[in-house]
């Protein structure tokens, strides 16, 4: 019986790695690292040794532009028909809060992936939180109305460059509010009434980003996922939409 | 050098066990455990096989009456000074709607943990989700207040038996509103008002949850935290008070 | 523009299950649910209490049998296009040690997943861990060989019936040795041995359980990936084959 | 009723810090803080502002020696009678192999654990992953012994300034064998056959720890526990030791 690995690596590798910003400079941070290859049927052994080596070359420079060579390097290294490489990672936004001006640091989680066979593809995942204030809890209540922290993750495939920074900034707008790390009290009153007067359910999140993704020329294809940590319940509200899904946007 | 192993043992290891129900008959549940014996200084080598055979012979009737007895098997099993078990599970406890009494079950995380040196002790911990309703957000703000899933801790030592459904019952009270696993549209009106009617800080619940417990009398000594997971940041709100603190209670 | 909601649902609802058991009667466990539907564009609102409420009538009686009937249920319940459940538990199987045939649990994690739209699809997902031992570690030194607890995950679709405890045997024969949860000096002996005896890298366990698959005329799908918890590193071995490798493998 | 509240405050803040290294110079890497305050009976409210702007003062030289500076400015903002600051946080050393001298980034996790009431301590944690090579499995079996990756984790209070390095080193040559991010060959020949040389029960790690950290000056205090991921079961080994135990050690 003949079947090629579909692929063979090493998983879960922590490592520090420094990250491009989009002002410049790079963003010092702690990723952990999957490498797998494609290998042949009669492959065996430790290409463990490899992967990490090629990993230590390009650690102190990782945006989603050095993925074609970090992915070459790993099939030439390998002899491999196909490799795989993703990065997932912290990174640090500096946010100021929306009344009062202070700055606080917000952490977002990242992926990148990045693939290449007989062409490249490369995804940009990011985990973003956001408050969402459920829209049949205000109707129906007197006063108040149930609301949460959700997290919004965004998959796209992009032509050219993308950054972190903007995809986060797009996000942001499409939850009842966003969630801050350093809020006063007059951030407080606003950040309470800005999602008092934006009640979403995650579907309607989840809607939004697709339709704002679904804007960007830069874009090619993208998913994007809410859940939202229900405070009136143990378990949590989900929704998922993708581009594909978008096949009759022309005529909306 | 001397010295004795203060303890050694097994860590995660799953099993299925039966823990005693208030209202007579057993749940069935899985349970992660660890056991663990103190031994004298030249010991060395594999208890293990005498650890799990001592919880096949006691996962079929689990609760807190039964510990006496499972850590003198310990103890007499290894020759060992003292011994100590822990078993972590969730239980289930069925819950009406607050409006409509719908039914639904929830999932209450619970820990039991004998010791037993000179003395047996007993510690029965709980993590109960509530929902909190800041009221600093609700007192600045023209409309809403935000709020969000919070976990309370437990921990309890007792003279005689204590129920979990009692303790439950008793820190559902303590927060905004309890959470639930099922709700209809009258009951969601029910818990956001009721829930925007009765903010409380973290701070409070403790508060609350010790004052509670401070008057059973079959409660000799109690540690009580919660953690809010806040809808407006990406981190949490802490509190944690204990019996110790209730010291000039008497005076109060 | 026009999208459909590619899922809407509630995720990580955890519940009591009864899951049949190979040898007649249930098992008692408990389950992480998600269940999620494909919603029309405008569709807006709390599906959260019809899904729990189709969980409480499904919940005593779980196998792959009831997921037809199940997801019918979802279907109709939110006059959906296509429902999704996942149903994840601990499951345990009575395993005796090698040599003593003394008697201990074993724990399997194991995911069932329904899809429905135009047909039915259900996969069934099990993680068993094993032994690795390297080949390349035992060649090269001159005693011993470096080994660890790898964690296999099989993934598989079938014409008709298939039991969790058949495909578990099946695997377990795959790694360098099985692993207990409870061994006497004798068993400890013999699995050592027998691990010595059969060394494999991760490529040969998935290549091996892919084999084995692929002899069974009840499956017509699998993916197998293996995990290895390097005792010589603190990252891990990968490797992954699918049944899409196999399409040479009417010439093998 | 009076109690004071044992801590009020914010957990798992991610942030970026900068820690010093023994070599000279800042790791940046990536921490989860957590910071609370004992704070009187009548106290309500948000300290969180307070909490994130201190550490945004603090984050970009973190360091054992900067605690008592970090707590007072805790202590001082929120006018409390005490302070808890601890923050966890990967941090990387280039560790070459045994061999070929090849070099390799290694992750281990530490925290600093800082308190504040009458007096201030301080507590250095650190989680060093080694070999574990079963000395009953070697002694009864006619070639191999089965062996895993255990994580060791070592706890400190002490007089003067301590480094992350040392620690770790010692910590290195107690188990088995070293655990590598990168091995060739020959390495990995050195490390099984080191490992084979060397069988060790979890005990065996603990006591060997505790002897050499006792044997440090500059140490006032320990525990020391070793969590082993035994490759023939699905559940882990545990030892612990503390200084306490070492009262006798006198007569050694």
């Amino acid at each position: 019986m003949f079947m090629n690995l579909k692929s063979v690596g090493i998983e879960n590798l922590e490592y520090p790695i420094k990250v491009r910003r989009k002002d410049g400079g790079h963003q010092e941070t702690v990723a952990r690292v999957n490498l797998t290859a494609e290998m042949p049927n009669d492959y065996r052994g430790s290409c463990m040794a490899v992967f990490v080596g090629i990993l230590n070359r390009f650690q102190d420079d990782i945006s989603p532009g050095i993925f074609p060579e970090l992915l070459a390097a790993v099939r030439t290294g390998l002899n491999a028909e196909s490799a795989r490489v993703e990065v997932s990672f912290p990174y640090f936004i500096e946010k100021p809060a929306p009344v009062t001006r202070t700055s606080g640091l917000m952490e977002y989680n990242c992926r990148f992936v990045g693939t290449s066979d007989r062409k490249n593809e490369f995804i940009l995942s990011l985990w973003v939180p956001v408050t969402t204030l459920c829209p049949c809890s205000r109707e129906i209540s007197n006063a108040g109305a149930h609301n949460q922290r959700a997290m919004v993750n965004l998959n796209v495939k992009t032509r050219g460059l993308i950054w972190i920074e903007d995809m986060v900034a797009m996000i942001e707008t499409c939850g009842s509010a966003p969630v801050y790390s350093l809020l006063k009290r007059p951030d407080e009153k606003f950040v309470t009434e800005q999602a008092y007067n934006n009640p979403v359910f995650v579907e309607d999140v989840v809607r939004q980003v697709a339709i704002k993704a679904g804007e960007r020329e830069e874009i090619t294809w993208f998913s994007v996922e809410a859940e939202s940590f229900e405070s009136i319940h143990n378990h949590n509200a989900y929704a998922l939409v993708d581009s594909a899904d978008l096949g009759g946007s022309t005529a909306g």
